[in-house]
């Protein structure tokens, strides 16, 4: 089961993709190949150099929100910059999603419990 | 349905917050109050200054994540002083959440389709 990121202290940076999937009904849709590509690109996020972690949430057929953590800003244009996440994005455009925004942002202090 | 929020240029500030709910076995659970609140405290967020906009997701039994936009980190403060609000978050501390974390973060950059 997904779980809080450990973040260290801040500062560091916050990549928020809030997106729409495309609606079942809609075409190409593959709800397989989604699935395959998400939880790849996790994996494949987990290696890059200054990854700090990753929470993703998603309301059944509707919005979702994944938050990326990185260490430096630069961390996290590199990370928009590998190629096998190029080709997804590439797919979340064309294919998977309705509506996405992407917002680069610096957390400044956190708290929880 | 939820929809990705209109928020203006950056910069804005965005408050992420990340939770897990008690699971249906725990005391209490109070599944009716939760959702209750939770659709109160975003129609309270919305009367406040500042407010930019709301989005959430929560995975079905899992983790959840809220994202609330503000113009300033003032209004951000602000907003988690409000007495309403300030009564469900002890609520979900004490109640709703097994774990919970709070970053706030200043948006500098955001792109989207």
């Amino acid at each position: 089961m997904a779980l809080i990121a450990r973040t260290p202290e801040p500062p560091y940076v916050a990549v928020i993709f809030t997106s729409i999937r495309a609606t079942a009904g809609d075409e190409p849709y593959d709800e397989a190949g989604y699935a395959a590509t998400a939880q790849r690109m996790e994996e494949l996020a987990h290696e890059q150099p200054g990854y700090l972690g990753i929470e993703s949430a998603r309301n059944p057929g509707g919005l979702g929100i994944t938050v990326s953590y990185w260490a430096t800003e630069r961390d996290a244009v590199a990370w928009k910059a590998v190629a096998e996440h190029l080709v997804a994005q590439r797919l979340g455009r064309e294919r998977w999603y309705s509506q996405y925004r992407t917002r680069v942002a610096s957390v400044a202090r956190d708290y929880g419990a």
